[in-house]
């Protein structure tokens, strides 16, 4: 189900978004990672009071620390550790948002080695709890993205753990996910699908 | 206002819950920090699947990263970066949660130099989205914790920004927010009160 989206809001430019106009215009969108691209999609729904979205940080074991000076704390050793949640989460219209986004060169299918379980199963409680829990994968060899809710990532996580293939076709991110159509600011405007499915 | 929760669920027990009651048997509540007590109470919640709330990681810029062995990454040079947002967030009954966790050891009022403008501006961006947003107070020499809505906080806030006291006095506390009653497990069950507010 690939959905087109109107452009449906008139747009008003303030001295924020004319800053995010000029930065866009200038710079387009090469060379631009998903999470780049999600960040300036969190931006904008911030500026024009749409949501409040934000990436988490990555979390880090702090090991030693060092304090120099007045000035402030040098952490000398420190460790990533293996998230418990996923990327992003926030606020839409009183709902909780919370979502995965992952990037793939394949052009025939997203493999699932990608999502980790803790991912899903964290997913599964968001569900549980009615919050909106999606994830969303660009091809990035096709510029394509979809958004793909929890129940459909479920069904594909579950064939894969019932001995069925370990990957999501594209054929079937047409056929089972919603394509985002991408627009000019913000590019990756993934609320409105939010928006649309949650009526 | 104070409100003494009555323990309204039947509990029962199974084999995580046995293994919580244990600990906090053994080690009873003594040095634990107010993010220590609100970790456990979070944790309860996931188990118990009432609700999925996460103290987000410490933001921190990693400048330097070494590879010692294929086993794993070493940062040894990373930087502290100051929150954009609140500690806690997730999900609670399909509605959004965001609240920052302070405790102070004044015995008479709870200094607002404790807040960041940048989080009082994020509560005021949720509370615009209808998230249910809120600071979390505990009077450590008291011990006695208080949860203070976001509107009373903005409140207090401005009184300070106008030239008015620069905290807010316990007696203020005792009228403006809602005493959280201390319990057994979780010890700080600051959802009843989530739950009773937003009816």
């Amino acid at each position: 189900m690939a959905i087109q989206y109107p452009n449906g809001k008139i747009y008003t430019p303030n001295k924020n978004s004319l800053k995010t106009i000029k930065k866009d215009y200038t710079f387009s969108n090469r060379g631009k990672t998903l999470e780049d691209e999600l960040n300036d999609a969190n931006e904008y729904y911030l500026l024009h009071e749409i949501a409040v979205i934000y990436k988490k940080p990555i979390p880090i074991q702090v090991v030693k620390v060092d304090y120099p000076s007045r000035s402030g704390a040098v952490i000398k050793e420190a460790y990533y550790r293996t998230p418990s949640t996923t990327d992003f989460n926030g606020v839409f219209k009183g709902k909780y948002i919370d979502f995965e986004a992952k990037e793939t060169e394949n052009k025939t299918a997203f493999p699932l080695k990608n999502v980790h379980l803790h991912q899903v199963e964290h997913m599964q409680k968001v569900s549980h709890q009615d919050g909106i829990c999606f994830l969303l994968v660009r091809f990035s060899a096709l510029d394509r993205y979809f958004y793909l809710p929890f129940e459909k990532l479920h069904f594909f996580w579950n064939r894969m753990l019932t001995g069925g293939r370990k990957s999501i076709a594209l054929i079937e991110f047409e056929e089972h996910a919603i394509e985002i159509a991408t627009r000019y600011s913000p590019r990756i405007d993934y609320l409105k699908i939010v928006d649309y499915l949650k009526d």
